[in-house]
């Protein structure tokens, strides 16, 4: 199999929702397969300038639209949560404890929690809402919440943030496929014709 | 026929010279002519926060990539020009004085403009250049060069730049269709959608 696609995304990232429901599919009609790769963009934002889109003047209130809108028309359950955006630490670091030991359980859970936040609406930020969403995934709680306090897990999270900053991750999603990068859902076209056809 | 739909845009704006090279086809397909309204990002990124693109770090060479790509992507003829963003307050004036007397004609021009600074890599701020892109088109160099100092014109595109503000543009392109706004040359999809079926 062909090297796997980076799939980076901050668990509180509208766009990163939307890709997230789509890449695994698009990358198995051309045999890929996908990291997912759960990052912050607090740091990424700091060195490039950027802000949380909801918040900014004008963009803010039509990016709320946009979000909505775009769902739809990707036919994609969506609500706008209440609060947006929200921490994310407690989701980033469930997915590489779990990944740890199971990738594929990792990414189930991680699709859970998108679409508790984003299809239901429930914040996310807490460790007790991100154990209970695993826990209907047959992740133990115990073990999950311990596992989110460990300085190894935590020390996990800091270096893929780290690793991601390295690779000038931006934004969310931004999706790497054989060294291209592609940022945003709405670069879902052209992932799909550079895997179909390559390079142009 | 339908309310035109308005397709606002600064003459820097690569993702804007996309839209421009598309929007007046897609539209003709549904029965709908467009309005073309050239304005000056300056004061839209003053109010919204926003920067051009390619200044900003990461963000920055990400879209130097992405206009060539896109634009390759969309079968649009591109090279990324020497100095961007520019000045374009000579091509939007020089739009808005020819509207006046002959709206195709000045969209004729507008189109002449994007395409020396986008396809051919031109730099289009000095009126000299404005009045040579022009002047191909049957319109007279001395008039047009009077018009772009006269205080009427002058005034024309504030009101414009104005009323720009007033609806809320922060972007380009951003194309309002029945009311609906959409921002971005890869919107141009959910517009062809929203013409089809309407809203959703």
């Amino acid at each position: 199999m062909a090297t796997a696609i980076d799939f980076y995304f901050d668990f509180s990232s509208p766009y990163g929702y939307l890709a997230s429901v789509k890449i695994d599919a698009l990358a198995a009609k051309f045999g890929r397969d996908v990291m997912w790769r759960p990052i912050l963009l607090g740091p990424a934002f700091k060195l490039s300038g950027n802000a949380p889109l909801i918040g900014q003047p004008l963009k803010g209130d039509y990016s709320k639209r946009d979000f909505v809108r775009t769902a739809k028309f990707m036919q994609i359950p969506f609500q706008l949560p209440a609060v947006l955006p929200i921490s994310t630490v407690a989701a980033a670091r469930a997915f590489y404890f779990l990944h740890d030991q199971n990738p594929a359980l990792a990414k189930t859970v991680a699709k859970a929690l998108f679409h508790r936040y984003f299809a239901e609406g429930v914040d996310i930020t807490g460790v007790e809402e991100v154990v209970a969403v695993a826990a209907q995934h047959g992740v133990n709680s115990a073990t999950l919440a311990a596992a989110l306090a460990d300085p190894a897990v935590k020390e996990k999270l800091k270096a893929e943030v780290a690793a991601s900053l390295a690779a000038s991750v931006f934004g969310s999603p931004y999706i790497v496929v054989d060294g291209e990068a592609f940022w945003g859902s709405d670069r879902l076209d052209q992932i799909e014709a550079w895997l179909a056809h390559g390079a142009w």
